[in-house]
């Protein structure tokens, strides 16, 4: 018996929703853009490929088209599965399930969607990690910050002629979630660095909103920060 | 027939030098710390483990004991092998021989020094590239930036749980090679970049010179720089 193959819309453009839809495309189900949330009736499942900040207004973007039983899930580490709550109480099945290094970090709020999740992740070869709303931040600041370094690292390893592809090493970096968790990385005492390391990625990957954050916020003149 | 083994000297403490060493030694070489320069001549080989700038002095500390056909070696990939010329004028096989990647940059003036460094790299399993004096600061630059940020990288995916050990993953980070190396940093436009990851790096590695260093360099009063 071969699993039931799901119509999946994908609305927003987060690197993290975009990637954990292009991997069920590879598994075999049909993955659609969503042009305008009043033909959502057509699929089973909705990827709200939004960071956190963009969230609340991808739910108010879809929520009077969201129909009970479909699955919704949205992808960023910053946020819980609380950030759903709108369609959950029209019925949809809500799930968080954000990118962990080789893992997904997944939110639920009851078994079915549970099920539903791991099987998901079983299929793109990926494995569920719960991780409780409170430490949610500081995963994300030292995911994101890993994540970066890994980048400017296979770059570096690249002019360096250490390497000579990026060997499919690509991130899922969205700005504003590398901003967003900032402050978890400060009461990590990685403040600094991790200002650095943005710089450095958003110079190199013409991140732009990233990069002037990141110079912004690291002058020296408190007038400024 | 098996190769011959080998009684190989190593005097100074650079990373890159001792590493050599120790590569030499699971070959099957035996590998001495040489305490007292008068010793050399128990040896076959030398390996100077000196940082660019340390070499000088290593050439000084040796060249009355050394013997005509010993095999000098020193690591720096900041220097040609033209800083053993001292050596070759009392008969040494000298050869310069920095790893680079995964290779070595090497470097000698005639065809049985480079026989026998081909050799001795073959034995532990890397190959030899010839590296012009001319571009060795800029090769230099290139290769310890890549080294700081794998570093780091393998630190911050470690601290994220995204990996759970090094996996090996230990550079040869010297820390005055670094800093020697970083007008060629600047040349190629990697000043500041080079010189935040050098923070980092020292501050996690406690490297303390590094860490003055670097952030000595960045301050932006140039009265200071």
């Amino acid at each position: 018996m071969s699993a039931p193959r799901m119509r999946v819309a994908v609305w927003g453009d987060s690197r993290a929703g975009i990637n954990f839809a292009l991997r069920l495309e590879m598994a075999g189900h049909t993955i659609e853009k969503l042009e305008d949330p009043a033909q959502l009736d057509r699929f089973d499942a909705l990827i709200l490929a939004a960071t956190a900040r963009e969230l609340e207004g991808a739910v108010g973007d879809v929520e009077k088209h969201v129909r009970p039983k479909q699955i919704v899930i949205h992808t960023s580490l910053l946020a819980g599965v609380e950030a759903l709550d709108e369609l959950e109480t029209r019925g949809c099945l809500t799930i968080a399930a954000a990118p962990l290094g080789d893992s997904y970090a997944v939110g639920t709020l009851d078994e079915v969607a549970d099920t539903v999740i791991g099987l998901l992740l079983s299929e793109i070869h990926q494995t569920a990690e719960t991780v409780p709303e409170a430490q949610r931040a500081e995963r994300a600041a030292r995911l994101y910050y890993a994540e970066m370094l890994g980048e400017l690292s296979a770059w570096a390893a690249l002019k360096a002629g250490i390497i000579e592809d990026f060997m499919g090493s690509s991130f899922d970096l969205d700005a504003d979630d590398i901003i967003d968790a900032y402050p978890a990385a400060v009461e990590l005492g990685m403040a600094r660095n991790y200002r650095d390391v943005a710089r450095m990625v958003g110079e190199k990957k013409n991140m732009e909103e990233l990069e002037l954050w990141a110079v912004r916020k690291e002058a020296p003149w408190p007038s400024n920060s």
